[in-house]
């Protein structure tokens, strides 16, 4: 276990004071902030998130906000999909690609109102690539990081806890929907979303000074259903078949590979940004894709660090890009970025540290 | 103190596992890579870069390359400095701009040779941008991080372990000069540089399987010298006056506000990004300038992990971006982003937690 250095490059999210109340233990940076990684509970973390709610700090899902009178214009420049029937108070989850088709990152863009957008960005500059892409095209915009930082409300019993907050209306909302609103004066958009599949919703606080006050309202209320706080959970993401942008991804890496077709739109127009490289990813067949791995063998082992060579016959056929013991199938599982010739039922090996190991490919998600 | 997570999404270093044996204790993330901090010593760490030697992993100052026959073109574009005169095995400090002239990073660039250069980038998605850049201006070339690990020997003593294990050519390279060579077989390209102002030499690793070999050779190399472990100084690069880009800079830091006129050139082409923006806010005077602060009282502070307002009678005149307390002052010292009426010897208040405490504008660097 290593100390992560305070320093004033990784700035403190506003729900800080309040996550060092509730008992925060690890941390890692996302976007240049404090992201909590957990409690210190890792198994009971897990289980309130399957079975019950909890209450992440995600502040460091920064958002990039894009208006002016050219804001739709440009996001549709940088989203390989169609945006145009993207109404007000709605979001779409979009693969971000340079030129190359290479995915850059993986928000999900909330049109929050006619000439305002939001960007709620994995860990990667996109503040800068937005800027680029539009003053390189002379577009009427401003670009900039507002004051707004998430938390995450998620588990089973997340609908209940905040219908008692806001009211019965957000029963009513789909996901990526949302909708502006305040709680004790304190402004914020809730939106259905979240980095698990355990359902539940974000509060876009976008007042930096309330933090540990919408944090308290919302721990308050929960009580009830024995809230408690948690962090973006490895285990439940990866048997969940969530991407990690940068964690899953390297830097060749095309939405085709990741699961991510669905979100593309290959006819919108030539203007998109990558879209011509997409388009011949698409014809051609992307090099890999991304599958599931379980391992053989009963004893859990630690979160991989980094990623490990899947062989078959001694021959490296891809990449295990993320590691857990998962406490659905008793076993060690992750993702497998790997070659098309390597398929579901295929019996690999793993290279991790010492000897190969012994695994099976699968599809994803294992839950 | 809190623990960093491990994860696949911060890279470890090709010289994690020595720095591991050195005894290494804390990390930041720089790049999305793991970034030694210290070494559970920080006085003696501190004593040892001013009077001695020591060696720092590096590796997370990436490299952002650009080859093609419009590198040149293009690198241009980029920098708002004049880069025609830079020869190969030279480099230039560099403030990378957008097109409002903020500043996006601060790398030395270098000319490794006639179409090949690397960005040695700060804490900043710089491949996204200058990918961005070339896409948009149709130039020919290829952006891409190359497999170059830097590993930093610093300090009065850096010279002679240098110049004892590649010769005594070494003496003679300038301030961002370079030559590629290589050392047991392990290719690299030695330079005159490092985060500090103690002098020493960056030695740009390519091969990333050849970090432990690399690191035990320099510290075999340097045990007359009592060559030991070390990372980059907050406090020595503090009283020497070294930016932190994402430390000292915010969204709207332009490079006459931190000291980096010297560092552009306004005479450069229109096509340079940012350049008429810079010509503007040069014609106009910056906003902000960056002064030096001294505190009152002599029991040592911890290091921020934030800025802290400046008051003058209680009105607000800027921030406080770092803080040290200084060996060589005897003073807890930092860097002042301040209104340009603040100026040399002026009287402020720092709004520290608790208390404002009094304190006095200075000139850079404290030593």
């Amino acid at each position: 276990m290593f100390e992560i250095t305070p320093s004033a490059r990784l700035r403190q999210s506003p729900y800080f004071d309040a996550t060092v109340a509730a008992g925060v233990a690890g941390f890692s940076a996302y976007n240049r902030m404090l992201l909590p990684t957990h409690y210190g509970n890792p198994e009971g973390e897990y289980r309130r998130l399957i079975n019950g709610v909890c209450q992440w700090d995600v502040a460091a899902q920064r958002q990039v906000q894009v208006t002016g009178p050219d804001a739709g214009t440009l996001v549709q420049i940088l989203c390989p999909r169609d945006m145009s029937k993207c109404r007000e108070g709605r979001g779409r989850y979009v693969a971000l690609c340079d030129h190359d088709g290479t995915i850059l990152n993986d928000p999900v863009v909330q049109k929050v109102d006619e000439n305002r957008y939001w960007f709620s960005i994995a860990d990667s500059d996109m503040l800068f690539w937005c800027r680029a892409i539009a003053a390189e095209r002379g577009l009427a915009v401003t670009i900039d990081e507002p004051d707004v930082s998430p938390m995450a409300v998620q588990g089973p019993r997340a609908e209940d806890v905040i219908a008692s907050v806001f009211g019965d209306w957000v029963r009513d909302l789909k996901l990526f929907w949302s909708r502006e609103t305040d709680v004790d004066g304190i402004p914020l958009i809730l939106a259905r979303s979240g980095w698990s599949k355990q359902g539940g919703y974000e509060l876009y606080l976008m007042d930096g000074a309330k933090g540990t006050a919408l944090w308290d309202i919302v721990r308050e209320a929960g009580k009830p259903w024995d809230i408690g706080p948690g962090a973006p959970n490895h285990t439940e993401r990866i048997e969940s078949g969530l991407l990690s942008w940068g964690g899953d991804t390297d830097d060749r890496t095309n939405p085709f590979e990741v699961r991510m077709e669905r979100y593309v739109d290959l006819d919108v127009s030539d203007d998109v940004v990558g879209i011509q490289a997409l388009r011949r990813i698409h014809a051609e067949g992307p090099a890999r894709h991304q599958l599931g791995v379980i391992l053989e063998g009963y004893d859990p082992l630690p979160p991989a660090t980094r990623w490990h060579d899947i062989l078959v016959d001694g021959r490296n056929v891809g990449d295990m890009t993320n590691r857990t013991w998962s406490p659905q199938l008793e076993r060690n599982v992750g993702f497998a970025l790997v070659s098309r010739s390597c398929s579901t039922d295929d019996g690999v090996e793993v290279a991790l540290e010492g000897a190969p190991v012994t695994a099976t490919i699968t599809e994803l998600p294992f839950c």
